[in-house]
């Protein structure tokens, strides 16, 4: 089968996107709920109802396009993704994954091509959790984990996810109900920006990923002695600064070794004057692995090397753990079945460990799941550089929408 | 001979102008030429008559007490320091030089000891440099550096050094002429606080400098590329941490080699988020060796590492010189003169490297200089808490008597 989807018709809706809650600085501002977020889900809203799909906006407020199959009964094949933005974002994060979903089913109808089950295209409510804090809102809420918690988290404007949501025409007390049961679900498919460099540097269009990594953040502080730079020799000195670059190179090789990755971010010394031997740092340590025993390993691995580095120094060493999430396994048979569609429809994709977290991540506990990613140009997200090529987006929506419809006509079991 | 200064006396001295400039906190606030640091040269003034010594006021604002010996024309056995402070400083930095100073020339006067040269105790105008950002100021134009530029730098309030001279009853213009020839100046020997730790781990009261470390202050940027810290894998990052990493550890290792020192003290990286690789780290090098050729050598060391660590993870890096001062040998013949005196009046004393810089750096040009280091607790300077015992800062008044009456006495030919 020689389907395709419109690449032009995706790039439009791309565009046309991209222009609410754009800034002067052409940064696109849509948190979750604000007046441009809610602007973009009428406008998507109404590419769903042009599409010809039946639209509904279930109990967390996700938008929900649906193409009926043969089998009304049948499970749905599920596509997602988000239109809410970090600040000054780009056009490509989440809105590439609901538009493309759209555009696949857009060109099933339009196309007339048999499935068996229904498809689906979600347009999920806040997945970056940058206004209340809560990321993945509303694709927990549909997996069952909706927390009426949640509710008092306020922006930070003192505005809560409560007022938020009445304000948005949400009902916040029958939000939980957006949760869907395991078994009305056959499988969930996602298209997203890579966010990475992986691609570009491999020079191909997409990746399939395997896993999404699990991380966790860990907070260190080595506390030591401030002392003068002339009038302290090497062997007298307590230098917080020296054991924080031997755990920084140290953090290397152990990311290098565990086949994860690593990373210290933030780094902050104290007191901070030229001719002053730093008597404290203080750091973080981002870490992420697609297995959680390789996980858990590392953290193993960081503290002992940390408490072994401050001992050499004679300083005392306190380490926090201040968030963290599990790794999450793709589903081999639908990595596979992508592979496939790839090699069938001449788009050249590789696998790889995705590196960050997408609402796949929380409808994972709730059926299979398969992500396809997008090279973006220079690796550059969360800013209005961030690009991906037309051609690119639209490789990427091509295997979709022959995935979807592999999935959705049973040729995958 | 038995003669030793009057302990109680010296550290009444030290505690009553302690007083002068004193914050709610206990730190003591006498920024050069301010009402505080007006009000302290006052009081030594008073001291120096009350010692019986004349006292003049140079053109530089150095204010100089004599006690003439049985020659007239004899060149001056000198000692001497400051009572300007740092902000929210301790009692003892330069404080004890003086006032040491003031008694030793005192209890010779009390006890009629003879000598040949006249002695001087000099309290010196701005030794810290903290009010106009100029060190040394009264002891570099003794020794015929002054410089007219000088007079244009302004205080954080937009005083000039010019007008806050006017305010002090200094004639700017005269300044040039505290200029001393070379001839009138038999020797210069300096007590003070050592502002380390080396004695206090030796466990001995007072070091004999054998040199003052020269320094050189490096300002490095290394620049590399911000990804993400979760989709850019290990191998594919250009991290400017790392690369600063390995530089923090590589001076280190340099220092030591070097038998100097080397700190960074200051280290800030952009963009400083927990899961941005930064791709900018600025930081500080400040590294010190008693040999100017040593000195020299270690930059040119550190410079070779910086651009190979920065090479081999494809990042950019800057460095330039931003401060600097050429290491000063004390004088042979007056340091083993110092330990000789030690042996003879039983004080136990460690020949040993000054990491700080003092007004014998300025003297140096003018005669050969000698430097007694007197114990601080904890090594802590430039702080409220410095302190130094009763006992050790008289050990090292006792052995500025000896030694200045063993040169003034010609017993040093």
């Amino acid at each position: 089968m020689e389907a395709r989807i419109n690449r032009e018709r995706l790039w439009h809706t791309l565009s046309e996107l991209g222009l609410i809650g754009r800034s002067p600085t052409g940064g696109i501002n849509r948190l979750s709920l604000d007046a441009q977020d809610l602007l973009a889900r009428s406008h998507v809203h109404a590419l769903m109802l042009e599409a010809g799909l039946s639209v509904r906006q279930d109990e967390a407020g996700n938008l929900i396009g649906r193409l009926e199959g043969d089998c009304i009964d049948a499970p749905a094949v599920i596509t997602g993704s988000h239109i809410d933005t970090v600040t000054e974002a780009g056009k490509f994060d989440g809105a590439l994954g609901v538009l493309a979903g759209i555009e696949v089913l857009r060109t099933v109808k339009e196309l007339g091509v048999k499935h068996h089950c229904p498809l689906e295209v979600i347009c999920f409510t806040d997945e970056e959790g940058v206004r209340f804090g809560i990321g993945y809102l509303g694709s927990r809420a549909m997996a069952g984990e909706w927390s009426p918690e949640w509710l008092k988290a306020k922006d930070k404007d003192g505005i809560s996810l409560n007022e938020a949501m009445i304000q948005a025409d949400i009902d916040p007390s029958l939000a939980e109900r957006a949760a869907r049961p395991a078994g009305s679900i056959r499988a969930y498919l996602e298209l997203h920006i890579e966010q990475g460099r992986v691609l570009e540097d491999a020079n191909l269009p997409c990746g399939l990923a395997t896993a999404i990594y699990g991380y966790r953040w860990l907070l260190v502080k080595f506390k030591g002695h401030a002392d003068h730079a002339g009038t302290t020799p090497m062997a007298l000195r307590r230098d917080a600064l020296l054991a924080a670059a031997e755990a920084v190179i140290a953090i290397e090789k152990l990311a290098i070794r565990s086949g994860g990755t690593a990373t210290v971010g933030t780094l902050k010394l104290s007191p901070g004057a030229v001719n002053v031997i730093p008597d404290e740092v203080i750091f973080t340590i981002d870490y992420r692995h697609s297995s959680i025993q390789a996980l858990t390993e590392m953290g193993q691995q960081m503290e002992t090397t940390l408490e072994s580095l401050a001992f050499r120094r004679g300083l005392t060493v306190e380490v926090s753990e201040t968030d963290g999430a599990t790794p999450v396994t793709c589903s081999e048979q639908l990595t596979s079945m992508l592979t496939e569609v790839c090699g069938s429809i001449g788009i050249k994709a590789m696998p790889m460990v995705c590196g960050a977290g997408h609402d796949a991540v929380a409808i994972h506990s709730l059926t299979e799941i398969g992500l396809i990613l997008v090279r973006s140009k220079d690796g550059i997200s969360h800013h209005r550089e961030e690009w991906s090529s037309l051609e690119d987006c639209s490789d990427g929506a091509d295997i979709l929408l022959h995935s979807m419809l592999r999935v959705a006509q049973k040729v995958l079991k």
